[in-house]
């Protein structure tokens, strides 16, 4: 057998030879849900607040440039965009155009991180709605404050139609504009990274339980958290048969900022009462 | 008087009300070079490996995508894209390009990093100069290997017309084709961080030896390194009279990856036999 193995927006992850381990017990009876690829774009939009542009040319040719943006409440960017840049004359002129919002690369594979393409108009904003996009704008960038009037600085709202995501290998969807105007941003994601590296660093204890008792590895000889959002926690279990990589869904989704650490207590306040 | 401030491409940095202080002597003769725009183009795209594409979707409008690249020896990038993917579709439809190369974002403002656009035509290498480009984006991307060869891959050289860098507030320029091509990537670039932190953590004392004896800066009490290139050293350098950023230039240009070492204690050496 050829090995599948593949990239970008591919549709497969490579096929290893061997298997992971199953759970040798059935799994706890918790909600395995995942962000949808809606809700991850919106992730991603949130979490940032610089992306890159295409544009048009007055040729018609693409254009790339590097913008800051805010976001209205149904997610559409806000760009304050210079008339000296070229960006700017650009939509002036077509108001064609996309963003890319990526997460930052790191020292592996560059394809196997998130990115999310907004593609749709950009409008000049009139009245109460200029208000709204310029406080949204402000927001994400308090600097811009000191240019935000000046009579050659433009605010343009990005008009969403179509929506790709690529969350890495062999993950990616895409998204109406009704569909990302309603989905929301994760409100754990910016405490993602921390609350990882805490779990992993003062809870191996916990992690070693919660994959013993709740993901059924009663096997297992050490478990580590590799991510989590406010639907659950992706784990790592080592057990003598193999490496698996079980998931752990919260009984209930976590609805605010700081929420993980209860949602976490919650699930080991079940290993320990389950008796 | 209005304060000049500004953003992304426009020209000019804040004008603060006090000015900072100048040497009380003169600096030492030593080449003040700064890395043109070209080469500061070629750095940035030599630094990293993946980027975001511009291209243009069946309609006409600009599609935003990231990818990955490598470059061959003028700096053109070299793509390998699937064609399940739509920018490899875009493209081959329409050759008209853009990629954008940017340092990653920081926490402070993201509008004062380092960019660059090369716009031009992508278009599929044949005979030699298909395994030229096969060869450069393989070496950047090793993982690649897998399926560079698979039916559905397309390889792509961008033939840069036209390069817009973006240094950050009040520095940026216009590059045309043969300026890019024949510009060489800062060779230091790659260790230039770690440099800073070195000399910063190890040799305080160092940095501030040159701040008096080759910056001029004789009522300095501590100098800190804020950056490292081929060319010089950027330094902040405290006084009792206020704060200052002078450059100290290597008295030689720096032609190896690891050649910051030598030219720092070049400099060192040209204070303590200064006399």
């Amino acid at each position: 057998m050829v090995p599948v193995t593949d990239i970008s927006e591919h549709g497969a992850a490579p096929a290893y030879a061997s298997q992971p381990p199953a759970p040798l017990h059935p799994p706890a009876a918790l909600p395995l849900r995942r962000r949808s690829a809606a809700e991850e774009a919106r992730t991603l939009v949130a979490g940032a607040r610089q992306g890159v542009l295409a544009s048009l040319s007055a040729d018609g040719a693409p254009w790339g440039s590097v913008v800051t943006y805010g976001a209205l409440a149904d997610g559409a960017p806000v760009l304050l965009v210079s008339l000296m840049a070229e960006h700017t004359r650009n939509l002036e002129a077509d108001p064609r155009v996309s963003l890319v919002v990526a997460e930052p690369p790191n020292d592996e594979n560059p394809l196997d991180r998130g990115r999310v393409t907004l593609a749709g108009r950009a409008v000049q904003p009139e009245g109460a709605a200029r208000s709204a996009a310029r406080a949204a704008h402000l927001e994400a960038m308090p600097s811009a404050e000191l240019y935000a009037d000046f009579d050659d600085f433009r605010l343009f709202v990005l008009q969403v139609e179509r929506v790709r995501w690529v969350g890495g290998y062999g993950r990616m969807d895409t998204v109406d504009a009704a569909g990302y105007a309603v989905a929301a941003a994760d409100p754990v994601a910016p405490h993602a990274d921390g609350a990882v590296r805490h779990l992993n660093a003062d809870h191996a204890d916990a992690l070693l339980e919660v994959a013993v008792a709740l993901a059924g590895f009663t096997d297992a000889t050490r478990a580590r958290c590799t991510g989590v959002d406010r639907y659950g926690l992706d784990l790592e279990v080592e057990a003598p048969r193999g490496t698996a990589h079980p998931r752990v869904g919260f009984p209930t989704p976590v609805g605010v900022p700081d929420g993980l650490r209860g949602a976490c207590v919650d699930l080991v306040w079940r290993v320990r009462t389950a008796g």
